[in-house]
């Protein structure tokens, strides 16, 4: 394996380690790959650290639908170096730290120079490919020459792989790469749904359906901006004393609310229900709760979480005619090469609590155990480090 | 009948007119009422003109609930002039030219004081009662002395009514009542969902769903903020003309839309979807329809009809997820004492196109042919007038 940044790997197939997920739900095999060059428009990325999101495991049970797909490559938190680019990059040269992001900014399409979304008009929809501008191609084979597929357009759990620009932010080298890697997906997510989204203001009260890490950076945001009352629902009662370090003020277990329902209790901790929930967890009848959990009038839901089995959503009419409004958002709403920057800017100015998220560090070679501890509710983010 | 405002009237019951309804469905029955004083905080007022709602047309028929309620005395699009006044009334004297709207605003409670809602927390879910701040008590009286009931806390099918001041607004006497009465409910719900809900931009594409006065208000909304494209949806095909004085650029009749929805028709006429839709119908599979209409990313729908049957809304989960957003709301998101004054100002500069609301006008004993003409899609807008 040569990890070098020579002149000479530049047109040939790098020999590197990769993750393998074979098949839907089995564990992954640290396999020997190759990662073809960068084509035009495409950077080939030696990965520093990747982390472990809920969606990389929602993929990996996934075993049906046309974004079921194996032999694959997940991940799509990390933080990397440019190893070689390909023609047409502009803005990225040898060596630059990246960040990758799943959604696609190309910057001259109408929405991508909206400030109303930050969906990109030119590559909508495409969630499919392989490659953001080449299709079902892959840069990547096994040492048998077998394709393996991509994900989500970074494929993280591999020691190099390559991502089209449309998806890079390049990040200060200053910058600590583990928690720089943490606003790749899931912490900007949450953070961005609170700021963007719901713009939450000071004084206000929050409810945050789900702890995981997606949920408690919604908490981190709600605090950053001064909400009285920050709300956290979860299963799982421990996640109340780990949410108070993002500032979650009071905790619903929903399985201690007898035969009220969740909504009703909120309502009744907040006079009425609270100005913003937000659906962090990807089920549809949580949904449906957080929307009702909200004040009449004027409450807004936020739905970050994919809904596990693409089930519809089920409001209640009068409870929207009357005022409530939803809202769904792919990572909170946020333009990644546009917002990343200023969501560091912050983490530097130590205002951004981001350190907590990471609950525990592994080899990349233990991904496996990572997989474990998220599954188990055991983790926030474990950050696998490459080279260690 | 006594019309004349003489102070001896003032503590009396008034004798006069009005349209009763007294089952479900059946025929309204001009009868001689009684109107008893205003108590604290209400005034009573004489019909100068009322139109009829399609919100009218539902409680009518409404045969089951608890807002199912006969007799009653329907009726809350109007103007009128103050009669007499109750106790604690500050703000309006005798002969004030009035409009009433369902809607309260106390002017104090948070939401009144907000500028994201308008809805009245003070006054909030209270659809039941029959006057505002005594519950069940009616003023109405039959002549043989039983209780008739209000209706949206206007009941403006009566030469005589008693509102309370949370529901009044004080109008310019220079302005043509009839006009004037058509902002009193549908056109204001319209034109505010365009303005204040959506905030429909120069430029941008529009899809209304049903074409009564409502979503021609929406039309006319979207006209003066210079949409590029407004879309009606309605299956009556003598609606695109109408429409065309409101601004409407482009129609479909779901029933010529073959094997194809409407929203992929809508779709295919935008290059992708319209950024605003309305339901303007009360149909939940509409609304569905009306939201996935939109862009995805940004598009947003507002749900101005009330659904006929409470029956849920249904959205799919990943156009939730992936930006689109939806909205209810009631009386367009004006704040009644707020707004209405601003839409009249634009009226009388000649911006506003009100006239073409009013397609007929009748004597109130009249009032059951207004009922046909709506029921039949034959009116917009019947001003029935109480002197003529």
């Amino acid at each position: 394996m040569d990890k070098t940044f020579s002149s000479s790997n530049e047109a040939k197939p790098i020999r590197c380690k990769a993750a393998i997920c074979r098949n839907a739900g089995e564990a992954l095999v640290i396999e020997d790959i190759y990662v073809d060059p960068p084509q035009a428009y495409e950077v080939r990325i030696k990965i520093l650290c990747t982390s472990l999101c809920h969606t990389d495991l929602s993929f990996w049970k996934m075993d049906f639908g046309p974004l079921s797909r194996f032999p694959r490559i997940l991940g799509h938190e990390a933080v990397g170096v440019v190893e070689s680019i390909g023609e047409n990059v502009d803005g990225f040269k040898q060596g630059d730290v990246i960040l990758p992001v799943f959604l696609p900014f190309c910057g001259d399409c109408r929405d991508c120079k909206s400030s109303k979304t930050n969906w990109c008009e030119r590559y909508a929809d495409d969630f499919v490919s392989n490659t953001r501008r080449y299709g079902m191609s892959s840069r990547f084979k096994d040492s048998s020459g077998e394709v393996i597929h991509h994900f989500f357009f970074v494929s993280s759990f591999s020691e190099y792989t390559v991502v089209d620009i449309a998806h890079l932010v390049k990040i200060s080298p200053e910058i600590p790469v583990d928690k720089a890697a943490l606003l790749s997906c899931g912490v900007s997510t949450g953070i961005g749904g609170a700021w963007k989204v719901a713009n939450v203001e000071e004084g206000s009260t929050v409810a945050v359906f789900g702890l995981g890490a997606v949920g408690l950076a919604v908490a981190e945001g709600a605090r950053l901006r001064r909400a009285a009352k920050i709300i956290g629902i979860d299963t799982n009662p421990d996640k109340f004393e780990l949410g108070k370090k993002f500032g979650l003020t009071d905790f619903v277990n929903p399985t201690l609310c007898g035969e009220k329902k969740i909504s009703e209790v909120i309502k009744e901790m907040t006079g009425g229900g609270v100005d913003y929930s937000f659906e962090c967890v990807g089920v549809a009848s949580l949904l449906t709760e957080a929307f009702i959990s909200t004040r009449t009038g004027s409450g807004k839901t936020v739905m970050l979480g994919m809904e596990k089995h693409a089930a519809p959503i089920s409001l209640g009419s009068f409870d929207l005619l009357s005022g409530r409004s939803i809202c769904g958002s792919l990572f909170g709403g946020l333009k990644a090469k546009l917002d990343i920057p200023i969501l560091l800017d912050h983490y530097l100015k130590k205002e951004i609590n981001l350190d907590s998220f990471i609950t525990h560090e592994l080899k990349f070679q233990e991904i496996n155990k990572a997989f474990d501890l998220l599954k188990e509710g055991k983790s926030l983010r474990c950050i696998l480090w490459m080279d260690k």
